[in-house]
């Protein structure tokens, strides 16, 4: 018996990928929600008329439709008992809190970036960065974005950032980052961040962290090619959700590396 | 006060740059043992007559000599009481049992590469595997060395290929291998493991792990700039092994990834 | 006003992606053929009746279509005394000449591949081999692609080598080649081209010609990201056909580097 | 008869580098002069009292000792009759009018960075901006140095941008900058030059140009590890010079690219 996925949101383009992907994983589509009614043409699954209809309908739902839903959407999986997969950003406190407390009757997997890949660089980015001395290492994290992009460094630079200073015993703030070299400099510092910003065609996402030594070079790179690999991430998540105890969970914990 | 590290073989490429990066490091050079006698003109530290005399005058021993010379040295270990340190490669059956006896008396690291980044890329390549699944993520494994290198893959590289088997729960023999792709190859393997091997110039060596997926890519490249680097992570072996009990270790104790 | 652009094959994917592409560049589209008959819904160009009426209709037609055809465009090519690009590949011996003989009379861009960089890969790669001596700079072709893919190397990898073998005055099968190296290779030829084939994910294409010397590497690296990089290349040539001399071009004409 | 070649400055850490790759490449070694009077010990040919001696006994000389010199050297090589290669940075007005004067009457090759895969990386990073248009294909260029460089971009980081800029028909002041992307940039600027600097470790010099379009990258890299390579091109451009007319050279000429 294939898990049976239920998507909110289906007719969106987000949507139409997690049903994708779900198919794709072996799963069955169990249904979805969509904002305006009307006719569901060219829809994989059949539109429920509510959230709650589609925890009735599904074993687990993802949800990757908007912030303000979120309270609703985890409170219908508390009632239904039905594991969730939640991801959306930019939730309030209180939006988090009602997340945090469905979580303790259900199981749900909420984080902010669902790339396997991404989640995996984290962790080993800290890891690498706790075993190898600041002192003769150093540190920096290139990213490359599309030209439409208009701020620099990428949240994900700067999470990679705050990954290594966490693997080295301390923060972004206290370790000093050097972003967007230019003129002047002066000597790199000693256990500073260095962070650079490449912008250009349509590239959705590369970073780069290198750990550069007298005698040696050690560095991760990884390359977004479509958002796909969000609801890939997604699904994946759903899946490994079956059977799991209540709790809020992150992608870590799915990918093993918790 | 700083650690007396002291050295066999200091007259020798390696044991000169081992003298070079414990002095670095902040070390102090206890002395040193040489094959030939005769006169020490140009070296760094005393030659003391013996392996005897070496630890009685050093905190700890560093040894990339010969392997003929293991069962002498580690027994010489246990009997001071003083750690040591063994990166000569190719011990039999016998000597490998000496030096695992001598480790029962005193701390010894041994290891095949004290490179930091080969060793920490060994690690990360085995938790690597075991998150991203083999049906989704193609591994390939390319190194590169100098144009006098006459076989293919690497060591490195076939260590690193058993680190992903390994962490996919399996072994390289049974995941199946592609190494050098020519000719009708046919479409590759699901779980199998690509090797490609490139020769040219004076390349050290570099290696990268890639994890090819539809929708991402991740990789991790390490090089090598000169064999100071093998001196470096030795004598970070040795400051680590002052104070630590008994026992057997390797590089991986070392960067605390064990 | 705008080149009017013809596209034999419009309805399909190639041909999808030439009128998307002539668009972008602010072309007009005159209209297609296509194979069957019947509605054209959802073709951004009226259907024409003919290959004959489809040039009556444009400055310049564009053919992905099939080697079949290619006889018979070029014929109609040089009736309309209107410009002509041929993507096709397969042609015959035959199909050749009938290309070149309409040639004399209109002028026609005829390539095997439209990529920009890959045709700019091509020219620069034999310019790079013409600088660099074999004894000092090691030629290496590493080139990845999809899974399925099941021959190695790939035929653009075999284009580079033969432009490098061209650019040091030799032919490839002259200077020997070192493709899939495994096992006991023996040192490195000098002189010879290396060839690494990687597998694994949905990769495009992906080549890197490396000249590796002691000292010094220099590399140059063309990645694919989808087959419409082909359809821009092709209008890019349709536009620059515009008051061109009859004759015979390929993509180097239209690039400015023949 | 090998090639006899002279090296100013021969005591000096490039004049021995000159020395050897001058014997590497199957020339003689005529001498040399020295600053210092005193012992020559360990020098691998003998030192002559002055410029005009060391010409006297040489096919060619090579300079890479200061700036304040090279009117002196010009001079003395057009009174022997003899080539010269200069490589002294920082010319005068005035000394580079001598340069140009000597030339008149003797081959003169002087350049800026004798590293041939530099100056094959110039003419080829304006080769390629020639072929491919700003409106579709970004530039970016990114350099790596050692930790100690107080300044970014490098160079050599500029120089390929203007040759980009010259490609493209314009300077890179028309073109416009893009250095050290931080913080709200603004979206991507079409047709300006992007420039990322990265520091770390002992690296001697990485530089990589990439042209980024929606549909295919390509991106040539040059990387130096050790300043080798600048005696290695001196020397190809010494023994280059042999029969060729007076005249005015530079490292294109002697890598057959200008």
């Amino acid at each position: 018996m294939p898990v049976r996925i239920g998507i909110a949101g289906i007719a969106g383009r987000m949507g139409r990928l997690l049903a994708e992907e779900a198919l794709a994983a072996g799963a069955a589509l169990a249904g979805g929600t969509r904002r305006e009614a009307g006719a569901a043409a060219g829809l994989p699954a059949p539109v429920l008329p509510d959230i709650g209809a589609l925890f009735a309908a599904s074993d687990v739902v993802i949800d990757f439709t908007h912030a303000s839903a979120a309270a609703a959407h985890v409170a219908a999986a508390a009632a239904a008992g039905r594991p969730f997969v939640l991801g959306t950003s930019g939730l309030s406190a209180e939006q988090e809190a009602a997340v945090a407390a469905a979580a303790r009757q259900v199981p749900i997997v909420y984080a902010a970036n669902f790339a396997p890949g991404v989640n995996l660089f984290l962790a080993i980015a800290e890891r690498m960065a706790a075993a190898l001395p600041p002192e003769q290492y150093d540190a920096e994290i290139v990213e490359m974005h599309h030209r439409q992009k208009v701020d620099a460094p990428s949240g994900t630079a700067v999470a990679l950032g705050r990954a290594v200073a966490r693997g080295r015993g301390t923060t972004l703030e206290a370790a000093g980052t050097e972003s967007g070299r230019d003129g002047h400099t002066g000597a790199r510092g000693t256990g500073s961040i260095g962070f650079a910003a490449l912008r250009g065609g349509q590239v959705v996402g590369e970073h780069t962290l290198l750990f550069a030594a007298a005698s040696e070079h050690i560095a991760l790179t990884h390359r977004s090619f479509d958002r796909r690999v969000y609801a890939t991430g997604a699904v994946r998540a759903a899946l490994w959700l079956q059977g799991k105890a209540p709790g809020l969970y992150d992608m870590k914990h799915v990918l093993g590396m918790a």
